[in-house]
């Protein structure tokens, strides 16, 4: 007989009880609510979907400037937003910074928001 | 032979291409964060919370105020946030005015950002 294993990702399943099973406590909703924040700009949500629709869901910071319209410090600024909230991930590759999506963020803040 | 009408719900496949799929244009993105913005605060997810495990997935304002701690016109305020936002119904029964989970609109938001 072979033993299953189960794999749990226990860290997921800590911050992740979708929000409508069981009433979210104070730490909890403090930790998803800045999460869900780094999503709550517009310009910050054009970049993230600019980025996953680019080969690879990479993107080099130098083509990310002209789609949005903005500074080059400003447009940082929200890359490092979305970098530090796990939706993207940073490498510098000789001059430029290029920025790839994260989809396993974006599938956990969907997930724990599921109420169907 | 009978014909078969497919119920297509525009506003929703207007609003609900997921982010990853193509670019974002100017308009959508800013609606998408206004929706978004309103879940941000720590407040309104527990409220919500509380109302999506209360019975019928409904509960009276009077019992959403002890357990966030918080003054009766401040949770009114976060309740109005979440009701104009789409994400709670308001019905008025004798003094008290409830507000009921309106998953589809979790639902909506959930999948827009479902990645995998």
């Amino acid at each position: 007989m072979v033993a299953m294993l189960e794999v749990t990702d226990v860290s997921a399943a800590a911050c992740c009880a979708p929000l409508v099973r069981e009433p979210l406590g104070a730490v909890d909703a403090e930790r998803l609510a800045r999460t869900i924040k780094a999503l709550a700009d517009p310009t910050r949500l054009r970049l993230l979907s600019i980025v996953a629709a680019s080969e690879g869901q990479e993107a080099c910071v130098c083509d990310l400037i002209e789609p949005v319209g903005l500074s080059q410090p400003t447009v940082s600024h929200h890359l490092k937003v979305l970098t530090e909230s796990g939706f993207l991930t940073r490498s510098k590759r000789g001059t430029w910074a290029y920025y790839k999506l994260a989809p396993a963020s974006l599938d956990e803040i969907a997930r724990t928001l599921l109420a169907g």
